[in-house]
């Protein structure tokens, strides 16, 4: 049976996710799964990462509906993007940067529900075109290809020779800061990693074996990760989003 | 498969969640869905609210269980709403009170798990009658028609020829608040909100067009909410839930 | 349809739940339900006192994937514990403290996903290990039997002739302090319950007829509570997990 995959800034408080997951029940057999619902309010580069986190592990013909949506109602577009294995239906707003694949703008309108509101599209538009994806419709039938998707105001770290620079992405549930700095794409090995203030030149493996006092460590991700040992690195370090690292 | 689908005000730290969908597990095949396990402690009308705005979008056969309950283990009735389409079991606190249909008190106790609690119905006895029902129970073994249901403490909105006047119901997670005047019950057009000391002018079609400043606009529910573009008007005008409303 | 249950610290704001569900989802066709994830970073006792709670109620052969583990990528083990009906899988940590069953120590690696982290084995080691067990592994499979497995911290409680001394051991959503004192252990009638300063000598029922002022209360789990009706025990009371608790 196919998955059907939800992630929005809606919170679970409200009736919107309830309303989105009975729309796609009524129109397709398909598992429903959460991903989140928490994601901060109109925060499209916090989904954009989590979904880069998560979205390789789901099976082949998962359908991901991403509704980070600010913009409802406005001409910005739907979009579509298949990564060759899985499909995403989301607004066109950088939300779906890390997915890679063929991009369609959704504009067929006989898929969305009749009388639909202009003010939640996650219910009357993306729910039914997952629904009616998952139920086997032809993705040229969702309208054009497109090559100009919108882009996620995001700077990719840049990798040298002797060292690389990059940014904290994230702060975790645990108070590790999520860097974007992939340990496989240094060309050299990491002694030192500054950010803010700090410079730190202890690396770990595991975050219980790390002793005392910050430490870098690569991450589940393939990121390098700041981190301290049953505590909270960004709180001790005064660290959050967007901070600049550079690892040497 | 049928969908069975959960709204209590349980959270999700403490294992009462938990407990109930084992129980339904145990008993029946079905897709077991989360609405919102977040309603506030004991907060009866939040419930019959949010259950306002998502049980129509759900398929036919759909058994919600709802189970906001503070007279639990009392002489508090149990009842089962069928509304011809889908079946409610809740109970009878209003909680069901934005839900039309045939009615029963469910008191049939050879549906309830074996020497249950007194504290907690909802693994004991709604767990195991939603299960009954998704399992193809006839309707008519849960017990006998009732026609006097508790009411839910509301005042449904006014609609005058020039004037419609209603509350505020809800606060949702962006700070819209939404009120339970219709737009589809007006007999005018609306020019004029005014709630607390606040005299709102503006009218919008989309939060992101709508330009600085509070202003009115027909949400996903069909009624009006305050709303202010990338803000919460709840906290800019100073709006809470029950505060009264009128349109011109 | 087999039920993989899942429960975690991870909270739902980071993409780690969305990986595990991924790779479950990659591997198996099975119901994936979330218990909860909710649990306090690194808090194995109220983990493995949810648990307590909640697991009894799920069918034969649901496999329970519990992952609450400060020590991973450390030489902690990873087990499996058998009821005789359902499957646990989890650290060694003392989260299954109150699972009864056969344990095996996991150590066939080649179940694991290769090139898996050192920090991630929700993901790389236990979601795929849940997988192959939903999927008709032999048990034997996975690695020795074991029965030296990791003790919680943890002291029962004492049930002597005309009295019983336990702990709380969590307060839940609704400020009711949950005890280990189980009510069909006690030889005798309780008429007092002593915790901090406190002398409670009323009993309730029903949370809603207990009147004003706190009382005690078999909970659903069998186990002792102090609550006050539409109120918070724990906060009236200034209690918290692990006072100590007298009943006479």
């Amino acid at each position: 049976m196919r998955h059907i995959a939800l992630m929005t800034d809606f919170g679970m408080r409200d009736p919107y996710v309830a309303a989105m997951k009975g729309v796609i029940a009524s129109r397709c057999e398909a598992f429903i799964d959460d991903l989140s619902h928490d994601i901060a309010p109109f925060d499209v580069f916090e989904a954009a990462w989590f979904l880069r986190g998560c979205a390789r592990y789901w099976p082949a013909g998962t359908v991901f509906v991403i509704v980070i949506d600010p913009g409802v109602g406005t001409a910005r577009r739907m979009i579509a993007v298949d990564d060759g294995s899985r499909l995403f239906v989301a607004p066109d707003n950088g939300v779906l940067h890390f997915i890679d694949g063929v991009a369609r703008s959704i504009e067929n309108a006989s898929l969305f529900r009749p009388d639909g509101s202009t003010t939640f599209h996650g219910r009357d538009r993306f729910a039914p075109v997952a629904a009616a994806i998952a139920s086997g419709m032809p993705l040229d039938d969702l309208g054009p290809r497109i090559d100009d998707r919108v882009a996620l105001d995001y700077t990719p770290p840049k990798y040298e020779s002797d060292h690389a620079t990059g940014r904290i992405v994230g702060v975790d549930r645990f108070g590790n800061c999520v860097t974007d700095v992939e340990h496989a794409r240094l060309g050299f090995d990491a002694h030192v990693l500054r950010v803010g203030g700090a410079v730190i030149t202890r690396a770990a493996k595991t975050y219980a074996e790390a002793g005392d006092g910050p430490f870098m460590i690569v991450g589940s991700s393939g990121c390098y990760e700041i981190s301290v040992a049953n505590g909270s690195a960004a709180g001790l370090l005064q660290l959050g989003r967007f901070d600049i690292v550079t690892i040497q």
